[in-house]
């Protein structure tokens, strides 16, 4: 068990929206909501899935819609909490631990909000290792572990609760519902007991998230070099480096979908999201895709940009990492796959 | 208390659809329904609000969808029950009575189908004494009362319970949900007590409904005129008759809505509708608004059109009858005079 208090969530959010491979909604809205609640509530105690009790009841909470209007659209902060206390009525059980469906910008912060209203712990872990756009893209749809009961509650006090007859469905109801409600809902889904939680998650995430943010910190106040820093930390490949020279997007079915365009010495980036970037060819050949993280940075500071954040003249540097490797499965693939997006490529290795 | 069997639900369908100034679903389909579910579990109990018991608790059950989706997309009869438990969960209790909240084609067959599978009593009334296309168009909005818990079932086993801050946003969710599902799903919503049923409900209408069908069906096979009878029997007022020479319709938002040209001696009348007929013009002044009923039939045989059925060439006769004097007051014309559906006109009484 550890602390997660005030001065920590700045790290956490840079390191979770790099991590977020540009997605999981915006890093500095959702840390505003946790430093609310810490400030009101104290810190959140963050555990290990080894210190999970048995008997454990684990509940994501996460914000689901399109984060170019989770920018503009902020939060009451009651939102994840509704959700939440619909879930347990459904359950006709308390949850005990809260985790992040994802490592992204907005959603690892959503659950230390929530763990600090709640006075619940807050497990080290996240559900994809990453960032995915829709709800049944997480590593326990592998696993057979259903999305549902899932509650959604939005900023005007509506819930819902879906009861799904697959994953794929809850996705679509929730989006629907979320596009109605102004592209901008809160969730509770995909439920874990102990064994399931060890068994399904990414482990250790927060903890890892929070180091990349402090590395990138800490390089810069060093007058180092905070790009290669973190690239060296985490792993990872530097696909392309240059400045952005055109971004194409749309709020489209409750996502923010679109291209975005880098000119640099080894040619032209282009870079394909959807929430998350998914593709990236250079010179027209694809050398990165979903699942894998395709992370932009900002050249100078090492500053993650996520993709609604993304403007033209932007330096950029993008980095490839390699994702948990249960997504490189055969069902994996066919859950979170370039064609699963709609891409017309196939899955391609990171550059080794 | 009396009994609905076979032999009744043409009258019904037929009464019904006129009644449901051409919407509420289709009455053929809610008849298949009906006949299947009365065919297995025999013949359904109808009571009047009077040999409701104190503590009752009334369930509408209904379609919710598109009417044009309704007629190509057939329920596999699971949807309307799925629903009824989901809500019945919730609840914590167990429905006591079914009832209709609208009389229309299908709509008032759907509550026959579930009494007789369940073995509930059917209330002999709706929540309209008519047809209307959103969830928050009841009497029993006009009190106070709530939508939710409203519950949502589709035909693929998904279901979902709304719980909102407000009978329209209820609406606007099961819409988004419905229009995800296919456009066409099953609901239980507006629960009420005893009181509430005696309070808001328009009584009686299943009867009527049944009367007038017959009434149509009986000055047919006696050569009598079919239209003037069921005028007679209902007090309504005959506002046009001719050749419909254009429709025009979309399936937008999940709704049908359009317009019809009828040709006639006394004139051009536009029908203006979603899912229900709401306007009839006369060259082009207004003659009949929701929501006073306007009911299309045909002018040889009696039968109702719905504006799904409607096509070039049928010759029709469209009816105007008051309706229920609730409706007619500032808060009802407000929930569902012409401006609420987005006409430019005011509501104007039927001809005397």
């Amino acid at each position: 068990m550890r602390e997660l208090d005030l001065p920590d969530l700045d790290d956490l959010a840079r390191g979770a929206a790099l991590l977020g491979s540009g997605g999981g909604g915006d890093p500095y809205i959702g840390t505003l909501l946790a430093r609310a609640a810490i400030t009101r509530h104290g810190p959140v105690r963050v555990v290990t899935v080894e210190e999970l009790p048995p008997d454990a009841l684990v509940v994501p909470v996460s914000m689901l819609g399109a984060p170019t209007v989770g920018v503009e659209k902020l939060p009451s902060g009651k939102e994840v909490h509704a959700a939440l206390r619909a879930l347990e009525r459904v359950l006709g059980r308390a949850a005990t631990h809260l985790v992040a469906i994802e490592i992204g910008g907005g959603n690892s912060m959503v659950p230390v909000a929530a763990a600090a209203e709640t006075g619940l712990p807050l497990l080290d872990a996240d559900a994809m290792g990453r960032a995915f756009p829709e709800a049944q893209m997480v590593l326990p749809t592998l696993s057979g572990i259903s999305t549902t009961p899932m509650t959604v509650a939005d900023d005007k006090g509506n819930t819902a609760v879906i009861d799904a007859v697959s994953n794929h469905w809850a996705e679509r109801i929730a989006r629907a519902i979320c596009g109605e409600a102004g592209c901008s809902v809160y969730t509770a889904d995909t439920v874990l007991t102990a064994a399931q939680a060890r068994d399904t998650l990414v482990l250790g995430t927060l903890t890892l998230a929070q180091r990349a943010g402090a590395t990138i910190r800490l390089a810069r106040a060093g007058h180092a070099d905070p790009v290669r820093a973190v690239t060296d930390l985490l792993g990872g490949a530097v696909l392309a480096a240059g400045k952005v020279v055109d971004v194409s997007r749309a709020t489209t079915g409750g996502f923010a979908r679109g291209e975005a365009v880098v000119h640099g010495p080894d040619g032209t980036l282009v870079l394909s999201f959807q929430n998350e970037h998914l593709v990236a060819r250079l010179a027209d050949r694809v050398v990165a895709t979903t699942p894998d993280l395709i992370c932009v940075v900002d050249t100078e500071t090492g500053e993650p940009v996520t993709t609604e954040a993304l403007r033209y003249g932007f330096r950029v540097t993008v980095l490839g990492l390699p994702c948990d490797p249960r997504w490189t499965s055969p069902e994996g693939l066919a859950l979170v796959g370039p064609p699963a997006f709609g891409y017309d490529c196939g899955y391609r290795p990171l550059p080794s």
